[in-house]
C-alpha cells in the first residue's frame, strides 16, 4: 500500500466505511391508516454488514424526526461527517456489523429519497405536496415490513431507535409480534404529553404561516425557509437540557465582548441556533416536517389499543427501554411506563435510566453506559 | 340603593374597583444605560389606596415581560377581566390597599401608554421604532424612580414582582438601597441561563423574520403579527409546566373526535395556543417584545457588579425570595441563590420554594401559601 492507501485503510478500520444508499421500489398501491392510498412508493435505505444464510441476523435501526437512512458510514471519503449513529454501528461496535446485518430506512413521507410530499404523484405528474396522505407511525412500520419481505428477511433480531424511532420500535413489536425478537426503544414515549404536542404545533404554525409555504405548494428551491428555521431553532432547544446548554454556551459572548446593544448576535447560543437552523433548512423539507410531527402527535398506544397493557398483550420479544434523566421532551418516566406495562404482560423487559445530561439528544451521543447496555442486550 | 346599585356595591366590596390610569410626563431628557438618550418620556401608571402623610406606605408592583401598569381593579364595570394581580392587591388582600399606597408602572419601552418604540420621537415627528435606545432593567428602575420623586415619595415600603418584575425588584434594592425597605422578588433570576436566552432569541427571530416587520418600521395597524404570534405561542409553553398542561389539556380532542387527518386543530392544546396568540397580538407591540426580551438577556448581576455578593453588598432592605418547584424558565434554584448571596452579606433574607405546579406562571395564580407569605412578610 502507498501512504495514502495506508491512511485510508486505517481510517476505515473498525468503521462501516463507504456505503451506497439503495432504493426499494414497491410497484403496488399502499393504503395508509387514514384510508388514503398512493399508487406506488420508494423507500431509500442503507445496509451494513452481511445477511446470514438463515436471514435471521437483521437489526433494523429506526430514525428520529429529522434523521434519515444514513445512520452509519460515509457516502464519500470527503464527507465531513459520517451517519448519525456511526459510533454505535460498525464492526466491533455495540451494533456489530461483523455479526449483524443492519438496515436503516428513510421513513415513508420523508425527504431523503423515500416517497414523501415532495415526490411526484405518478397520477398527476405533480409533486404530492399536501395531497400526500397523512402518515402514522404504523404506516412507517408497515412500509418497512414490505421492504423486509422483499429482501426475504424472516425475522428481526432487533429493532432499535430513539424518539420517533422509539415509537416505530414499539409499533413494530405490536404489529408483527412473531417477526420481532428484541426491541430497544429509547428517549421515546407511548404518547406525547400536551407540552410536546404544543411545541410541535408552534413549529408547524411557523412553517404554515410563512408566506413562502403557499399552502404546501412551494417550489423546491424556494420554500418556507424562515418558518422551517424558526421551527428548528425552537425544537433544537427542546432536544437539549438547560444543564448542557449552560455548560456549552452559558452566557458567553462572541469574541468576549459585552452588550453591543443590537438585535444581532449578543450571545454565543444565539449564533449556534442560527447556524443549526441554516444547516437544517438546507437538508430538510418543510412539508415532511409537518407530516412527521403530526405522526408524532397521533401516536397513542392507549387510544389505539384501549390501554398500554392491551397494546403489549401479544408481544413476543424481549425489551430494553432506556430513558434519560435530563430528557424533558420525552421524560424518563414515560419510558419507564412502557416497561411496567410490558412486565404486567409477562414480557421479559427491563428499564434503565441513564444520567446523561444532554437532554432528549442523549441517545445520540457516545456514552460507554449506553453502548454497554445495547451491546449486552443484543448479545443476550 | 336600588337593586343595580346594590349589586355594584357588592361586586366592588373588597375590590380596588374602578381605576383610571395616570400619565407622568418627564420633560427632561433621559439617558439610557447604553449611553443614548430620549428628550422626554411618559410613564403610564396606576395607584390603589391612599398615600399616608409620611409618604412611607408605598408598595411598588413591577410587571413582567408582557404585563403592564394595570395590576388591579377594572377600567370599566364592563371589563371582562380585572388587572393581572387583582387577587393579590385590594382592600384586605395580601397587598392591602386599605393600608398601602400601591403603584404599578408600565415600564419604559412598553406599549401600554409609556414611552416606547411606537411612541413619536418629538425630534423627528416619527415613531421611534428601532431608533429607540436599547433598554435595561436598570433603565426601567431609574425612570420609575423619577416618577416616585415627582410624587414626593420618600421611601418604598416594598417592591414586589415576578419574572422580569423580579429583576426590577432586585435592581431597585441595589440601585437605591436607602430608599427600599422590603423586596419580594419571585419566579425570577439574577441572570438568565442559556436556555432562557435561546427561547427569547427564537421569539425575536420569529418577529424579525416576518416580512411585515419591515426592520421595525411597520404601520401601527399592520405589524409582524404572525411572528409575534409564533413568539407568544412558544413563550407561553415556557410559562407553564408539563404537569399543568397535561392536567388542563392532556391529549383532549375538540368535540372528543379522533384523528381528522388535518393540519387544523387536532388537539385542544393547539386551539388554546392559537387563542392565546390571537389575543396577545391585539394588545402587544412587536418592537417592545424585542426590546424587553433583550433587557431580560442583558440583566446579569454578576457581570454588572463583579459577583452576586458584591451586587448585594450595600442592600439595606429585608428580602423574601419565592421560587416555584415547576418553574423551568427561571428555576427555583436561581431564586434560592439570590437569598444565599444576600445572607452572606448579612441581609435579613429568606427563601421559600412553593410546590405549585403551574410552572413559571405560578406567581400569577391564587395560592393561599403565596398570599400568606406576602401578607406576613409585608406585616413584618
Amino acid at each position: 500500500m502507498n501512504p495514502a492507501e495506508e491512511d485510508l485503510a486505517q481510517a476505515l478500520d473498525g468503521e462501516v466505511g463507504l456505503v451506497t444508499p439503495k432504493d426499494f421500489r414497491c410497484p403496488d398501491p399502499f393504503q395508509f391508516e387514514s384510508g388514503r392510498s398512493i399508487p406506488e412508493f420508494t423507500l431509500r435505505y442503507e445496509t451494513y454488514g452481511q445477511l446470514n444464510a438463515e436471514r435471521s441476523n437483521v437489526i433494523l435501526v429506526a430514525h428520529a424526526l429529522t434523521g434519515d437512512h444514513h445512520s452509519s458510514g460515509v457516502h464519500s471519503l470527503r464527507d465531513r461527517k459520517p451517519g448519525w449513529w456511526n459510533n454505535l454501528i460498525g464492526p466491533g461496535k455495540p451494533i456489530d456489523t461483523s455479526r449483524y446485518f443492519v438496515l436503516c430506512v428513510n421513513c415513508i413521507g420523508g425527504c431523503q429519497g423515500s416517497t414523501g410530499p415532495k415526490s411526484i404523484d405518478p397520477r398527476t405528474g405533480q409533486a404530492y405536496n399536501l395531497t400526500f396522505p397523512f402518515i402514522t407511525i404504523r404506516d412507517m412500520v408497515r412500509t418497512q415490513k414490505i421492504l423486509l419481505d422483499d429482501l426475504g428477511v424472516s425475522e428481526l433480531y432487533a429493532v432499535i431507535g430513539g424518539s420517533m424511532g422509539g415509537m416505530q420500535v414499539l409499533q413494530w413489536a405490536i404489529e408483527y409480534p412473531d417477526f420481532v425478537k428484541r426491541i430497544i426503544p429509547m428517549a421515546t414515549t407511548w404518547r406525547q404529553n400536551a407540552q410536546a404536542i404544543a411545541f410541535d404545533e408552534v413549529g408547524r404554525q411557523a412553517i404554515m404561516q410563512d408566506p413562502e409555504w403557499k399552502a404546501g405548494n412551494y417550489d423546491a428551491d424556494k420554500g418556507p425557509n424562515v418558518g422551517l428555521a424558526i421551527a428548528r431553532m425552537m425544537a433544537h432547544i427542546t432536544y437539549l437540557s438547560d444543564l448542557s446548554m449552560d455548560r456549552k454556551f452559558g452566557r458567553k459572548r462572541p469574541e468576549g465582548k459585552g452588550n453591543r446593544y443590537s438585535f444581532d448576535v449578543e450571545f454565543e447560543v444565539e449564533s449556534y441556533l442560527r447556524y443549526q437552523a441554516k444547516s437544517f433548512i438546507n437538508r430538510f423539507d418543510a412539508n415532511t416536517y409537518l407530516y412527521f410531527t403530526r405522526a408524532l402527535g397521533y401516536f397513542d398506544l392507549e387510544n389505539a389499543y384501549g390501554s398500554l397493557d392491551k397494546a403489549f398483550e401479544h408481544l413476543k420479544c424481549k425489551a430494553l427501554s432506556i430513558g434519560f434523566t435530563t430528557d424533558w421532551l420525552f421524560p424518563p418516566e414515560q419510558n419507564r411506563e412502557i416497561v411496567l406495562a410490558m412486565l404486567r404482560q409477562g414480557i421479559e423487559a427491563s428499564y434503565t435510566q441513564l444520567d446523561i445530561d444532554l437532554g432528549h439528544d442523549s441517545f445520540l451521543i457516545d456514552s460507554p453506559e449506553l453502548f454497554g447496555l445495547v451491546r449486552d442486550f443484543l448479545a443476550s
